[in-house]
C-alpha cells in the first residue's frame, strides 16, 4: 500500500508493529540456498549439539532480512533507504521461533549534504515470542522536505 | 572448510577476494517470497518504467546476504560475528550484474568489555562487475586471544 | 503422458485417484513466498495457538492448487480448460496431513455457443488421510466433439 | 494489517487495487515444482512453438494463486472464506506481463444457513499491462453481523 | 501412476520418451542453493564469458536429476533402483535448452546373487533440442521374478 | 576457492573430508519440485508407513547431487569431470540424517584417448551420522599433464 509521507509526516516515537511470523526449517535450508552459506552452525544438527545453544541457529543474514522484510507493508514514495547503522543479533532465532518486528521513529534531522531532504532514522528492532530482541537495527531513510 | 584463526593470527590490511556470482531474475523472485518483501521497485517492470533507473532493483537486503554469502568459505571456530555497521547500497544491483566481495582487515583491538577477547572488523565490500561499489559493510567479529 | 480423447470417449462416472502427497511445512512456506500471502493463520505458530485449530491452516490457494496438480498426469490435446465452479474447501488442510484427489465425470453437454465442442465436468475431490474432503470443485473442460 | 469490518461495514461496489508483479519465468517453474504439474504448455518452449500462442502460458492455478494473493494485504478477523465460483481465465498470462488486481465488493446479503453471518462476494478481477483480464473469480466471504 | 510389472514382463528393446522440459536459469539457481555448488561455471556469466562454451553450463548432476526426473511417471512396485553404471555428459546443457528422456530396455540377466530377483538395465539417454545427447547412464533396477 | 593441480599433483590415496549437512524435509520437497519426481516413496508419509523402512526416503538423485556438492569447494581449472561410475545407494537416507563425503583419490592413469591428459578417480563416498554409507560413486577426473 502507497502511503505518501514528506519528512514533516513523521513524528519522532511514532511505532509500528508487524504481523508475526515463524522462523521454520524450511526458511533456514532457503537461505542457505539463496546465500551459499551452508556453515554448519545453521546447516548440521550434529554439529550443533556440540555448541552452547546445542541446536542450529539462523543465518544473521536471514533474521536481518526476514525482520526488516516484515515491515515491508507500506511504500513511501517520498523516501528511499540510505543505509543501516548497529546491526546487532542480541540472541540467536531457533528453528520454531516466532518473530515480529518494532519500528520506532528515532531520530529525525535535515539531511547535512541533501538540500530539500531528512533524514529519518527507523529503529528496527524484531523480538521472538518470550519478548526476546533477536535484531536491532537503526534503518537510515532520506526524505523529501515538503516545499 | 575450518581454519583456526586466533586474534593474533589476524593481519592488517589482509584481503580475500570471493568468486563472482550472476544475480539472476530468480534471486530477485526467490528473495522477495523469502522476505515476504514484494515491493514494486523489485517485482514491477512496468512500475520501474517510471522510476530513473528504468528496471528492477535488488533489495537492499539481498545484496547483503549474498554479498555477505560469498564470503563464507572459511569458518574460524574461535571467531563469531558481534554485528555490522555502516551498511550502505553505493550503486544497485540490476539482473544479470555480476558481483563479487573483497573482505579486508580493517581495524583490530582489544574488546574493551570481554576479557580474552579482540574485535577484528571486516571491511566487506562487494562489486559489480564494471568495479563498482554495490555494498559496503564493517562486519564485527569477536575472536578469541590466545592464551 | 498424452492420452488423446475426443468428448465422446468420456464416460458419466469414470473415475481417476491419483497419488497421495504429504503437505509439510516447506509447501506452507513455499506457497507464502510464491504468492505474497503470509497471513499469519498460515504462518504463525503463536497467533494460531488462539485460533479454533490450534496450529497453522494451509491457503485455500494451496490447496486447490495441489489437489487440482495431483491430478495433472495425462495431457488430452483434444480439451483445455474453461473455468472451475464450486470452489470450496469443506476442511482444512494442517502440516503434515496426507491428500489424494479423485476426479469423477460428473456431467457432459454440447456447448452451447462453441460449435464442435462439449463441456464436460470433472468433479474434483481433495481427500485427506481420514477421508475427509479438504477440497472440492467442478473443473469445467471443453472437448473436441469427434467429427 | 488487520482491519475489523463487520458485515455491516462494507458497502456495495466499493473497490481496492493492489500493487502489480511481473511473473517470471522462475515463477512458472517455482509453481510445476510446487504443485507437481509439468505439462509441456508451462514448461517446454520448443513444444509450445507448435501451440497457437507460441510460447509457454502460466499455470491456471498460479493466475489463481497470485492473483488473490496480490490481495492479501488486510485481514479482516470478522471474515473468513467460503468459496470462490466463476473462475474463469480470459486470457493467457505469458512470461514477462505484469499483473494486478482489483476486488469490487459485489452482492451482499443474509446468510440463509448461518445466524449471525452475511455473505459478501468479492469479485476478483486480475489484469495484465494491456488491460486485459486474465483471472475472474468471485470469492464468497461470511462475515459476521454486528450484535 | 502404478503398473505392476515383475522381470518377465519386461522385454528387450522396449522404449518409452518423456514429455520435454525446458532448462531455465531458475534451475540453474535452485541447482546450486539445493547442492551448495556454486561453481562459476554455473553461475558466473563474466566468468563464462573466458571459457570455451562462452556462457553458464548446467552441473553434471542437475543434468542426471532432471534428466531421470522426466522418466519418473510409472511406478512399478516390484521393482527398485540397485544404482547407475556409465554416467556421461556428452554435450553440456546450456539455459534455454529443451531436454527430454528416452529409456530402453537394455539388458535383462537372473541377479547373481538374489534369488527371486532380475536386474534389468534401463539406458536412459536425455536429448537436447538438436537431438545431441546431454547425458546417458545405465539404470539397474532390481526386479521381483513371477513365482 | 581455485586451487590449480596437474595430474602430477594428484597423489593416490589423498583423502579429504566435507561439513556436515542434515538432510531436512524441505530437501525431499525441493528435490521433488527441482526434478518432477514425485513418487510416494519420498513424498506420501501414509504410503511409507506401508513399506519395510516405515517412512520417506530420499531420492537417489538428491543423495548423489548432495553428496557430490558438499565436496564442490575447491576449483582446479586444470581438471573437468568425464563421468560417473558404479553409483549406489547402500543405505537410505532419512529426514534428519546428517551426512558428509568423504573423497580419496583411487585410481590414477594416463587416458588412452587424450594426448595429454590423465584419468584420476576420485572415490567419493557419502556418510551418515552413523557411519553407513547411503552414497559411493567414482568420479572420473580428465586432469591436464605438466607440460
Amino acid at each position: 500500500m502507497e502511503i505518501e509521507q514528506y519528512f514533516e509526516d513523521y513524528a519522532l516515537g511514532d511505532t509500528r508493529k508487524t504481523n508475526g511470523r515463524t522462523i521454520t526449517e524450511t526458511d533456514f535450508v532457503v537461505h542457505a540456498g539463496h546465500t551459499g552459506d551452508f556453515f554448519p552452525h545453521h546447516m548440521d544438527t550434529e554439529f550443533c549439539k556440540t555448541l552452547p545453544f546445542g541446536q542450529r541457529i539462523a543465518h544473521g543474514t536471514m533474521t536481518f532480512a526476514i525482520g526488516v522484510g516484515l515491515a515491508a507493508t507500506q511504500i513511501n514514495p517520498r523516501a528511499f533507504t540510505y543505509g543501516y547503522e548497529r546491526l546487532r543479533f542480541p540472541k540467536p532465532v531457533f528453528i520454531g521461533d516466532t518473530i515480529h518486528t518494532v519500528v520506532t521513529i528515532g531520530t529525525m534531522k535535515l539531511d547535512p549534504k541533501r538540500d530539500g531532504f531528512g533524514q529519518v532514522v527507523e529503529k528496527t528492532e524484531t523480538f521472538n515470542q518470550r519478548g526476546e530482541t533477536v535484531m536491532y537495527c537503526e534503518h537510515i531513510l532520506l526524505v523529501e522536505l515538503r516545499k
